[in-house]
């Protein structure tokens, strides 16, 4: 994500450069032709193609940014239901023998979010879901098809153990368990972003017809605009295709590019909450890089 | 619901070459009578009948898309309640007697699941729910007008039957009882999406306005467009008749057609975690077939 | 609610032919007088005056849709409140001493939501109604001027007398409680959208300015549409009415018109489910009649 | 509230006329310069204005809308809310004893809407409040800056109470618990709603905007229209005027004007379903006043 | 935020001069241009720049208004949630040993909100913060790095010990804990909007094509408007500069500015309600400065 508050040309032109250059050359050339062919040029409807591309361009851009921002806030809601179960942990179990059990939950509960995150980026569980859980305890987890859940299958297993030891009743048993489905109801919704795209219809259409629209616009305003078509009709196509630009990077908000979600920062957001919660050493937070893009 | 994520015309085509071809026969036909016959075209206000009609498309094809989009949401809800009734079950009573009792909870809510596909689809309860349930149990639930609810109805009981055998106390009860109401709450949000169709106004008027729409559009623009009307008339047709298709397609989520969800697909993945999480086989996931449809 | 999935012409003419009709004589009036008279016809804005009418009708369309669309979600969690209040009576009192009381709840729950649609059709409770309570019981609700909230009230009292006699703990109790706020929450939405109509401003203003954009639309086209004003205005005026009318249709979803919600059809829903839930006979389902209407 | 159905022009003629009257006089005094003076009118880009000001209005109105329906139903939560915290007083506490205790809880109840009615309409605590809470009761509550939230706080106490004499165990008393925190919620939303109005600059630019745009309209229309100007520029500016208008109406729904919510009446509601619910008299509901205003 | 009612159009202007005097120079320039050098101004497509422009600028505006708007709904829930657990501590240990730490709640409660405050706008804890806590105590909590939260965990500590020194039970420390749970989530919320500014695209785009719009609109409009360009321009140009900068304004709700929320007043009103509800002394409320402006 890029989070820099100034505006940076820069990076926006190495990703919009190719397109603007092709729509201006092609701009050129249907003008060119126009002055030196002696064709007619037809007056093409411009304005009703461009109130009909503008429903499915509008609709594409607010349903991708509803995504992103449904996506952003599943895992706030990972990052507060992660805090509210270390804050059970920590204070339901006072008793001493507890100690172990309760940095268990908590330590899993950060093996937990750096499964997820991996399984949302479609790789390996890594390093720092290992380091987290105590080998012996992830086998059955990682044997899981879906990691992240097994985890938190077998935190809720320890919660049921600390209940069996007596440390905490079925009360403060079902107070956390409440957390756990808050856990599973954050994860089901991000698995629901992730496998389920846009319709086919809003992903083919919408390409499709703004880049026709593209190419139709400067016939269609040659006649009126003469020599200044090419920087007519580049601006509004520039403008209509940032448009559909918008719509792809926005629609997959778990997809490890520059304009998705900063899980990495996000990840590590829980770990120091949660290891100082408990009273342990926390690494630092995650800032951006020098291109101001949060990962 | 299709997956895959390159542009494929040729689907599409498929679909859309019959009314791209009458569109485009009809447009030619007017401008070559405009051409032959010394008719004046009236300059329909195209401009005007272009945003009456724009209101309904849009409106149309949002509430479309949200149907569609809180049906997803709504099997997504019971994913994550299938997660949260089996980890409370397996969690919840560690005693080895009570094993199979757990693993009946486990089983029933996959058998439940893939009835409600059933049910929602408008088909019989396949194999899938009979292999799941035992046949006894079933019989009761099977001879009700509605069988998913039957089969948590019963499910309830098994739960409550826990709790007269002593391995869970009446908090332990009440929290998978609230798991259930959950359950109970996304299957009825899914009756509510499948039995109540758009209004029939929006379901009338977008469709004869369309079609209105592309009849009366070459006549508007001949007079403008004289040789390219074909060209101008059939493209911004297209676009029209390409967002009331969308409308058409999205509007009922569960339907069994290629642009519906999944639901073989995700109760797939609800048998695959539960049955792993009790330790059990479990079969792979469905994958997409050579079209890219995910079922 | 008309529930044909066909498009059935006849239908939406019997209700729109009267303003069709009107709407055509005008434009005609409009159109002789012009070619009759020399007078010169005014280009008014009629763009301007569609795109200020349009915002009018697409939010009260939306509105109006939003509506319809709240009270049939509302209607859904009843639904779902009545067969969890259902589950939870039958499973959680095994004992066969509470079988009597249990059959009360549920058949009270039956009673109850048929009492609510009386309520919100502004009928006398009906039969239905009648039928399902025993008639000591009732004394005291029907002469509350909430009826329905009457006979939750009384509900939640045999769930407490059911606590008295031990049959369940003040935990069952609560969580059936719960579910009676559901139930109390629902018709609490119910009322407020049966009891607040659309701001005074939002169905005086809609009206007025579709009635008079008809009334001028054929001056201000004929003078460039000549002989086919009849044609384009009439065209344009019924869609823009079309819009109106959808308004009005909707925005009162609990109307008892053809196009409100099938009350007596979910009622029967609910009975159905909750009679099977106790083992009991279970009336069919109410299905559409000829004119494919559900009420 | 407006709760009249029929349309009542004088009602809206009534708060109109006086916009209308000085756009015409305007509109005509345009007009007619131009017919006198030989000055060449500018083709302003009207349409333009009119997209440009169509984002504000359209924004505005949304956002008054939903202001106005959120106040709605919140105050439709409050009395959802408070039908559950009498149900529960009345259901919990069959012990003869607690009877003087449940009628306080519930008449401290319709005390309790009735102060934060005042509150939102900013006037002071009137003689529904100190009626039907004890005086001496009510004495702290009075003198705290939040009157409502400390009969609540003293109501909270009141449960506690019963609680300590044993009529109630802690599980049912975190269920009434939980209720008053729905009614804290209501009311803290309602405050929210109040206390915060719309951006400034989204009450300022409309205003302006809108104002600048009626003085130009005739200016820019005169050249096309001639002698129809009038006409055709007070009809768009009215429009435009209207939707500014409602804004203005909607965006506080507590202020105590016709345009607003009936809190009066909706304490009443409360007021009766309380009392009957305790079997005790209740007074007839709040009518709309012989203007079609539900106060 | 600006909270005075009436219309200040002094403060509005002196943030917008500058471009409206930039706008108008520019436009004169253009005008001045066109009659002095024999040139032919291009007829623009400014219709189909504004209408992509619209796009833009309409979705950009609105999600500014709803991250605001939600910021400012999240700190009404912190509200809601100050008042719930002060209410809880204060009625659920009636003991008079609980005085001291049921005191301590809610003044953790005070300083907890103050914390966070200073945490959005990005200052260090201030004497506010301090104040309310008891040193001691405190420190555990300074060090963390998310302060706020620090104290929350404590508090829930707090809670526990009233547990086990037996002044609650644990059904009424887990309705304690509940209300932790939504203090936990309204923070979680407030800083996912502080950390997630609108996609980079959102706040690159607008700025740039607005820019470009207002350069170009001039050379668009001059053929048609002649000596009036630089009024039609200006005009048209400051609408949507005032969109956007509307969108600018809004889109951080907790930055400090004139325009953002009343985090002062917000906390300020928390300890007037929390510390009369142990019926201690209250400061006075904050009110708007002399310019109209609560902070």
């Amino acid at each position: 994500m890029i989070v820099t508050p100034s505006l940076q040309p820069v990076q926006i032109l190495r990703e919009i450069w190719k397109p603007i250059t092709l729509l201006f050359v092609w701009d050129v050339i249907v003008t060119v032709t126009y002055f030196m062919l002696p064709f007619h040029a037809p007056e093409l409807p411009v304005t009703l193609f461009g109130s009909a591309l503008a429903l499915f361009l509008g609709f594409r851009s607010n349903s991708a940014y509803q995504r992103w921002w449904e996506g952003r806030g599943l895992w706030g809601l990972m990052i507060n239901a992660s805090r509210n179960i270390a804050r059970a942990a920590r204070n339901f179990m006072p008793d001493p023998d507890a100690a172990e059990l309760k940095r268990r939950v908590v330590l899993r509960q950060i093996a937990y979010v750096n499964a997820l995150r991996c399984q949302l980026r479609r790789i390996k569980p890594d390093a720092e879901v290992l380091r987290m859980l105590s080998r012996g305890d992830a086998d059955a987890s990682l044997e899981r098809t879906n990691i992240a859940n097994g985890i938190l299958d077998d935190t809720g297993r320890r919660i049921d153990e600390a209940r069996r030891k007596g440390w905490i009743d079925t009360i403060q048993q079902t107070q956390m368990e409440a957390v756990l489905v808050d856990i599973a109801n954050a994860q089901g919704g991000m698995e629901r972003l992730k496998n389920t795209p846009l319709p086919y219809q809003y992903r083919f259409f919408p390409t499709v017809f703004t880049h026709m629209f593209c190419i139709l616009l400067p016939i269609g305003l040659v006649e009126t605009l003469g020599v200044a078509t090419p920087l007519g009709s580049t601006l509004a196509g520039v403008m209509f295709l940032a448009v559909l630009a918008i719509g792809d990077d926005l629609v997959d908000p778990f997809a490890n590019t520059v304009h998705d979600l900063p899980l990495n920062a996000m990840c590590r957001t829980i770990e120091i909450d949660l290891l100082q919660s408990i009273g342990e050493e926390a690494p630092p937070p995650v800032l951006p890089d020098k291109h101001g893009i949060l990962w």
